[in-house]
């Protein structure tokens, strides 16, 4: 691969890694500046970027794209603003850096301390939503990273005209532009080189569609970060409260529907089934959910006639991340067939207990093996901004490195410093 | 690839995911009595696996195996009595398992933990060494993991007998055996099978050469703990203590020759070259060490009629970690140079300074970006043991997840429990 493809994206990524020791030198009181002046400058230059905005929505529309994803492509003056407001955000948050994790003094008199250190160059890869390229610029620079951002052709100018806009804001501080560098321009074919560039790019974070991620972790040859997809399950167990049950799976289903927390599969215990069913499914039938439901749970939703709008469930169903308005349903004979269901089809990203019974909650919370476990909450506090890391990367589903919602402590790495005064090893 | 290897391969990864759960639920004690029982087992049945070995040892000299790789495969019955005691080693230490990393009630008063878990199945690939087969089983099961274990095709015999001897001793005791699965009979394409196991094996620890850690990292789809590979290198700065420096360097190239920790590159300070140089080059020399020095550094020893071998340094050299008695010299102009060199050949192991300048100090310890970072130290203490981790599993020279010496800790992973009473989002 000796493409002019490979030859720029692999320029840019050594660009990004001779940059970061500069980055890394930086105190906390110097990144805040720098992300608070990128900010102004987003907002003193919004129009221009409302410009490239516009290229891409007319190459959109011109293209077909669906609603859904011309709204998360667009941006005007405000939405640059609140855009803006993220690098704020960044700035108020702690420093990750320099954190000692733990430390000691050994028996022969060494000093021992591991520590917060950045993680170097942290490559980003993710759809056309140029929202994300200021969020992670700004949130990779305060852990310290340089970043390599890789955000969807479909967005091409208006990623070209922000990330523009942040190295102008570096370059007029004295430091490196290549900080932050964009290879969108390089297409898909970027993003292949991208995954192979092993001793640049320290690790690799696919935000984006299941496909965008299969696709990074199949490939890549540097470490990744996977996120995202959830298959996300409720179990209502048999001593449930059926108040509470109604409203956590109606909040877990319907608050947001197309995000990766959202409900997706719910198993209701056979002893509470026949009167949990028809209550559960009257705020899903108001919204209307489409319920995928197993055959005891059509049966009894049928029989107790339900207003929901009711299909038979097929294997494919208990396998499928619909972010949209539907609902798998099954009846399990006890909370041991809910396990077992769980780990056959879960994607280890939520799963919560509805339970008044301690050994049920006991268990759940010990056997299901989840970034997230719950009990008695809804499934949409599985995030960032809730657990109180005041940002959020991602919700990593993976068990190396981090799991679970990712803030900036997440996007870090530790070395060990070790100090003798001329120790050798006997 | 729908071969028998893929087959069987899949078929025992999955075996041992699914006997996870059963070792996920054990507390230490119980772990502990099966780590002794293990221990045990190996005693008795040494006779057993010193027949097996010899098989293997007799294969290996038909092959003209080298001594060193010989000795590595060999067991008697004292051996096998020094591997059990790594499993006695493994049982006397703390449980990772349960540990609540952070906490905290928020705001809604939902509770929310972070908790130590096992990583689940764990795939270890390595050379013909015998004893790692125990020592990984061992602190995986600890840990709280089942083990795919990739031992190489020269210790087919030793490996399997000691892997019947454990698994022998799990089903005695009512376990299920797939906790440990052996696939050296499938050869290299079992661990091409295995790099591909997504799903069903969780992290893939390589262990070994630089080949083999390479053939891993390239190709594995599964998130992979790059191990090993030291290009170590020790800075004496202008303001050493030379008699200390003498020692630490004697220290960290002669104590074990062969290992990741041992000294490969040696950079003098241009102050204290002259001095220096030839003060180094005395213990080196007696031990038969060949220095390929740069041009200053080669005309400083042969000025000094130095007794040390003294060889132009090629390109390579600065990129060769030798394992052997062999060490890259060169002179630098400051530490600024020195810190370039060390940012252009170092693999990320361990680096050390030797200086009395507190700035120096400093900024070596901040400014390398090495696993290990040291001061005043030999580079051999950059090991597990002397961290007082009790065990050490390898060293980790990648920046996710661990970095630097891994223990039992580096194999677990964590997992978030959320307890609420009837949350929902607003």
């Amino acid at each position: 691969m000796n493409s002019p493809v490979t030859t720029a994206v692999l320029a840019a990524a050594r660009a990004a890694k001779d940059a970061q020791p500069v980055l890394a030198r930086l105190h906390r009181g110097a990144k805040d500046q720098l992300l608070l002046a990128m900010a102004e400058a987003l907002v003193e230059r919004a129009e221009e970027i409302v410009d490239a905005n516009a290229r891409d929505l007319a190459a959109a529309d011109a293209a077909g794209i669906a609603p859904g994803l011309r709204d998360r492509l667009a941006l005007d003056v405000a939405r640059v603003e609140a855009i803006s407001h993220q690098l704020r955000d960044a700035a108020a948050l702690p420093d990750p850096i320099g954190e000692v994790i733990r430390g000691s003094v050994l028996d022969n008199g060494l000093e021992l301390r591991e520590v917060r250190v950045p993680m170097g160059v942290i490559g980003m890869v993710y759809e056309a939503r140029p929202n994300v390229t200021v969020d992670a610029a700004g949130l990779a620079l305060k852990a310290g990273s340089a970043v390599v951002l890789r955000g969807g052709s479909a967005a091409l100018h208006s990623n070209t005209a922000l990330i523009g806009v942040l190295r102008d804001v570096l370059v007029g501080r004295g430091l490196p532009a290549d900080l932050i560098v964009g290879i969108d321009e390089h297409g898909r074919d970027g993003v292949d080189v991208l995954m192979r560039a092993r001793g640049l790019v320290d690790v690799l974070i696919p935000r984006g569609g299941a496909g965008l991620i299969r696709r990074v972790v199949e490939h890549s040859r540097i470490p990744v970060i996977e996120t995202g997809t959830g298959k996300t399950h409720v179990l209502i167990d048999a001593s449930a409260d059926l108040d509470q049950a109604v409203d956590i799976v109606a909040n877990a289903k319907l608050q947001r529907v197309g995000v990766c927390n959202a409900l997706e599969t719910l198993l209701v215990h056979r002893d509470i089934a026949e009167e949990a069913l028809p209550r559960i499914a009257v705020p899903l039938a108001e919204a209307g959910v489409r319920l995928h439901a197993d055959e005891t749970a059509a049966a009894l939703l049928t029989a107790a006639g339900a207003a929901a709008e009711v299909v038979p469930a097929t294997a494919e169903d208990w396998d499928t991340e619909y972010l949209a308005l539907e609902l798998a349903v099954a009846v399990v004979a006890d909370l041991d067939a809910a396990l077992d269901h769980i780990r056959a089809h879960s994607t280890g990203h939520t799963e919560s207990i509805l339970t008044r019974d301690l050994t049920s909650q006991q268990r759940f919370l010990v056997e299901v093996d989840s970034a997230v476990v719950m009990a008695n909450a809804s499934t949409r506090f599985s995030d960032g901004g809730e657990f109180g890391f005041g940002a959020e990367i991602g919700i990593s589903t993976q068990k190396l490195h981090a799991r679970g919602p990712m803030g900036l402590r997440e996007i870090t790495a530790s070395k060990w410093l070790m100090v003798g005064q001329g120790h050798v090893r006997p």
